[in-house]
């Protein structure tokens, strides 16, 4: 049953709908949006329908981008020798944080899951292999998610990247830095006593 | 810096402008948004326009409202002759919920705060008045938030109501239903002793 206006119930339910929001979320971002200026309002909605005009993916890492090939693509002081494979366009920005990275990108938006129906044709592998073809690169990092599907993707990829004599890696795990030994589980610490350096 | 490209960012940042979203949560609802179908987001475009340009507070009781005057002062089953006064219309609807309330309400928007520089006019109290000029009312039933402003008020407009020969009463003080003593503060304690009545 509905006790606000049927106005005011909808946009409820349209806040409702995204992700992490919920009802009590939802009726107060509806009631933000209606003390909002009318300005403000048709900035929102601006956004909104731009970004989904406007965006596409990269026809040569399928990052998300205003213009092809994305800005990462077209910076000609980006290292074209070194490919880092990520599952997710979030994933591209938590690595260009960290201001290390000055290679390409490759995303697959997604990583195998046999579970969930997902399988090696159904994320960008292929189109990585094709990028591949051409001979300038001579690394593919592998930083898929360091779980399960991710690790299943890293290795399907380096099976296939390998015998065309190209590098390949795979980002380390191990604690995290300013993380507590004592309440790091057992497989993350085994990887890192695997993983150790001499210093 | 942004990392992101520059309608996504935009897009970002408009989520971010809502109350209670964070960077991470906006990034989220932006991505979420890019992956809608055009009629999705059509449809919470919609919501949005409509929202703003259908809705008005009723002339009479200031919730908020599709139509003038609002369901519940249109309703000819409601008990006119009591009006429960809120600060908000979320408020009402809170009060709906309990399905015991069958009378009229009055939406003050805001309380008398001082310290905000909200005095007695800022809110819809000489409209309260107003409303109670006719005579139908029989009982005021201050419902305002048991914080300093909404006691202060609540005293406010009992002083301006009983010289009209109308009674005025106050939502009961106590513990919760469900409450645990121990972890209640004194203050309400003190209260619900204070409001305590025979079996």
């Amino acid at each position: 049953m509905s006790y606000y206006a049927p106005s005011i119930e909808k946009l409820i339910e349209a806040f409702e709908r995204l992700p992490s929001i919920g009802n009590k979320t939802a009726a107060r971002l509806a009631f933000h949006i209606l003390n909002s200026s009318k300005e403000e309002i048709d900035e929102f909605i601006g956004a909104i329908t731009n970004a989904k005009q406007n965006l596409k993916y990269c026809s040569k890492c399928f990052n998300i981008t205003d213009n092809d090939p994305c800005l990462i693509c077209a910076n000609d002081a980006r290292d074209k020798s070194i490919i880092c494979v990520v599952e997710d366009v979030k994933d591209v920005v938590a690595m260009e944080k960290t201001h290390e990275f000055k290679g390409l990108y490759h995303v697959l938006h997604g990583s195998i899951s046999p579970m969930n129906g997902i399988g090696p044709d159904d994320i960008k592998i292929k189109e990585l292999l094709t990028r591949l073809m051409n001979g300038d690169v001579k690394e593919v990092i592998l930083a898929t998610n360091p779980r399960v599907e991710g690790e299943a993707t890293a290795i399907y990829i380096s099976k296939l990247v390998k015998p065309l004599g190209i590098k390949v890696t795979r980002i380390a795990h191990g604690i995290p830095v300013g993380g507590d030994l004592e309440y790091i589980d057992e497989i993350t610490l085994s990887k890192a006593v695997e993983g150790r350096r001499e210093l």
